[in-house]
């Protein structure tokens, strides 16, 4: 098993090996059925045990209450910046966003196609570094909802806790790069929506966890794979779904189980988090932009005093096999993503590997700081 | 490898098995990365080869024109129903729609959500047993575009050919259970979109073959991920795409120019087929309900004379490794879906058992016949 690299990939993200390793043996022949996963039926006996399964599994994990429905939909957090205004914002309503980077901004923006927004708070002006303060925050008179981007994935920021919102107003989440990383209290929610490939499973399905009775009021009119009813009414089985994707978002939900539940998740995760943080806080060569308080636990910015250092960093790196370590394309330097399914041992690996770049690379006096 | 059922299931179907052999081996570590394949990012190296050779081999396949792209788009056939007119449908224009089964049926009534459609002929006056002739079809005045199904799951009808369409105007058509199963003159359609998981792959991704020119038309605020430029400009790589279900379609249309390419694929597709409908035709037992013109080679559908008959030949044949053979909840009876990947093997079997069922249930004088 050594023949695998340490993968910080920021998504789609690496796997946990147990799975892996079942999913190898289920693509061939699945319990005995002389089938493949990818090849059942999705209306036959074995499927729908696996999705019923995931469902389970998402459940018992986070104790979602029983007026909380758990869907599978296709085309990622994407699809979701649309199918939440479409869906929950009415004429002459006003959708409220936290902006806390790129992917909010996103989720804004796409909001604006479909009716009015209000932004109640922005952190633009610290350039996404730190999480708002409560304080900060300005709601407009009577949100129909209320929407948040729980981590941000390119700047490195993870909100610590869910922010207050008026009363009744459902807080939408949009949780795709934290979700079942830590506990989550889903009762604080209206719709909580998460693409699987960072901490769930692979690429192309999104699991939405929402308040059941949120999907009445869309219009009919609205396409049927973008209305929520649709997948409540027929539990996420209106058409053909990713089938594959959500067996292996079963398999990811019960190896959380398996390995502590999202208690034991989150306590690993901080630690995993901390081995890094405590290096960067201590190191004359590598800076940590992000604000202490705002820290991601799932994705750790940080650079050298120049770029020329940050493209040696990588290259050595990636001969050392820790791969993914390259900052996103807009905020440069390098970013480490460190998802429930990676192993302490790489990011151990890391953080030696940081130490030995260090010492070959010493700051000369003046040469660190500002970049 | 005698652990494999024959499957015949109407979808997601049965995959080659090269192809199954090397997803247990890419998904540990696709091409010596250290990495498996659904851990990859989809900006890295590994993923964007991935990507340009299964368009690619779409491209060699089926001679696709320069001006056609190839996109992977997930929310299956069903979000098609709703792209196509959203897309292509113009204020005031009309969509003609040729009914020829519950998809069609389905692809229409999605439309009309989004606009005026025309019937241009429908099948249900035969209860879609038969596709309809070129004369019976009456296109509206100018359609944007004419929609068909070519090829009918549920009652196990196909076109053999495109109906002739209005000079100039686009023809879309749903080719999810046909697509790739033998030659297609890409040149006669606007747009072509096929759900994966019956001939191309897994279930969670939809291929579509597009005159690229046909994306320009659409509004601006139709939601980012039901927009075709958004595929075409960004690649199919906007967001994160299903990159298991895109890896998956490469290794098929891969194994398909390997083992002949479309001709080669028409060919087998056409003996396994004959076997099952000539053994039909001769038998006293079996009835194929299907006029003999408008067979389709990829569903054949067939009964006993009695429902009490059908179950216990369903029953029979789960036992003898015989799997999927139940006809569509809507139809009753018996299907036989013989994908691609179907090997003839399986339909060997499959005739064997029903010739060995019809000894063991001889038909009683006058018992046989109208159902």
């Amino acid at each position: 098993m050594t023949d695998r690299s340490h993968n910080f990939g920021a998504g789609p993200g690496v796997l946990p090996e147990p799975v892996l390793l079942q999913a190898q043996q289920d693509l061939w022949n699945i319990a005995g059925s002389g089938i493949g996963i990818a090849e059942h039926s999705h209306r036959g006996k074995v499927f729908d045990k696996i999705i019923l399964e995931a469902e389970d599994e998402a459940r018992r994990l986070a104790g979602i209450p029983d007026n909380y429905k758990v869907l599978f939909i296709q085309g990622g957090a994407t699809q979701q910046f649309a199918m939440v205004p479409m869906n929950l914002l009415p004429a002459g309503g006003v959708a409220d966003y936290l902006l806390t980077g790129v992917w909010a901004e996103k989720a804004w923006k796409e909001a604006q196609k479909f009716g009015t927004t209000h932004v109640a708070v922005s952190g633009e002006g610290s350039k996404y570094t730190r999480i708002p303060a409560v304080a900060e925050i300005t709601y407009s008179a009577k949100p129909a909802y209320v929407h948040l981007t729980t981590n941000n994935t390119i700047y490195g920021t993870q909100w610590k806790t869910e922010p207050p919102v008026p009363l009744g107003v459902p807080l939408v989440a949009d949780t795709s790069s934290d979700m079942f990383s830590r506990p989550i209290d889903v009762s604080k929610y209206g719709l909580i929506y998460a693409g699987a490939q960072k901490n769930l499973g692979p690429s192309g399905i999104v699991m939405v966890i929402m308040r059941a009775d949120l999907a009445d009021a869309a219009p009919a009119a609205l396409p049927t794979m973008l209305q929520y009813r649709t997948y409540l009414k027929e539990r996420s089985l209106y058409n053909t779904p990713p089938t594959f994707a959500i067996y292996m978002v079963g398999l990811v939900l019960k190896w959380i189980r398996e390995t502590g539940g999202l208690a034991g998740m989150a306590e690993r995760n901080a630690e995993k988090a901390k081995l890094v943080y405590d290096f960067l806080d201590q190191s004359a060569l590598f800076q940590a932009p992000v604000h202490p308080d705002s820290r991601s636990l799932m994705n750790i910015v940080f650079r050298c005093p120049t770029e020329e250092l940050d493209t040696k960093f990588l290259g050595e790196a990636g001969k050392r096999g820790l791969s993914g370590l390259k900052g996103h394309r807009s905020a440069g330097g390098m970013r480490a993503s460190v998802y429930n399914a990676c192993p302490r041992g790489s990011v151990v690996a890391l953080v030696d590997f940081m130490k030995e770049f260090e010492l070959a690379n010493p700051v000369r006096a003046g040469a660190s700081g500002q970049v």
